[in-house]
């Protein structure tokens, strides 16, 4: 299950599927690429008993999801929000390159995570620091960039001057195929 | 439920106790102190479907008890301990006073924290930071005191030099009867 198309890493889905044969990969529809099952705000994804929301939470890239554990007495408690790079743990993923916007990204954050229960468990996909958790109600507190009002936010995100992604020729593509093409190549 | 006998803060039983009639106070016997229950390592306190598990991980106070989620399919998954101030993130409670051992502190952690699986939720009763949640797997990598051998986690605990707590005189006594000689005041 993929949260977005990573300009930074190459996406485990092909490995995956090499060593689990019939595991489906997943992407959203909005990120124009390739896999098993393109899903879209809404969508319930089951796994036996237990099912996960989408939220489109564009910004970082045009097609970020998150995805959310259901609500009910049969689901887990507290919630779990998989976040990939739209709210990390005091910070949040970069809004300057591939369809990116930090406007997009506030708005986001604020509609689909900010909304969920406080105790919500938030896991991202990058920590630089050894942090694996998080809450919707910690990040509402003491996020230095989203708890912001959206104009500061936009200018702390126009001001980050980080540098181009090294490998961004390589990952995007492979990454938009989901990791395919290792796939192809060996067959 | 108290994880232990502060000497930092006074208990809120007495204060839930006169808000919810019925409620019934717990902390463990070896901390000598008065609740309606007394609990030791071993014994399962039931709530509604779900369950906890007491450990005894005495160290920062003698009475330490960490309580942590059933194992069970019918169980929180990821487990939840919630470990008071044995283990903190990134830290843990000193062990100067109250019946502490830095010796008591380690093999406590180290044999009733650390053998959960590592994706279980650590929820310490304080965090200066605005933490709030960590796992057992990031304080084994992360813990810049946890991780080291017990001679070297002992030389750090006698070398903190912490200020002995301001309030240690008035807040032990309320918290030896949990709170309840505020009730018999208003009796």
């Amino acid at each position: 299950m993929n949260t977005h198309v990573h300009a930074d890493h190459i996406t485990g889905t092909g490995l995956i599927k090499d060593m689990v044969p019939g595991v489906k990969s997943v992407i959203s529809k909005a990120s124009h690429s390739k896999a098993d099952l393109l899903i879209e705000a809404g969508d319930k994804i089951c796994l036996g008993s237990l099912f996960l929301e989408v939220r489109a939470t564009p910004g970082h890239t045009l097609g970020c999801v998150t995805y959310v554990t259901g609500d009910g007495l049969d689901q887990p408690y507290p919630r779990m929000a998989f976040t990939g790079d739209t709210l990390l743990i005091r910070g949040c993923g970069r809004t300057d390159f591939q369809g990116g916007s930090s406007s997009q990204l506030y708005q986001s954050v604020h509609s689909q995570i900010f909304t969920l229960p406080k105790d919500t468990l938030v896991y991202p996909a990058h920590d630089y620091k050894g942090f694996t958790v998080s809450t919707v109600g910690e990040e509402m507190l003491y996020n230095p960039r989203l708890t912001k009002d959206e104009e500061t936010f936009k200018s702390i995100m126009e001001n980050l001057n980080l540098p181009y992604p090294k490998m961004i020729d390589v990952a995007v593509p492979a990454n938009m195929v989901c990791g395919l093409q290792d796939r192809a190549a060996k067959a």
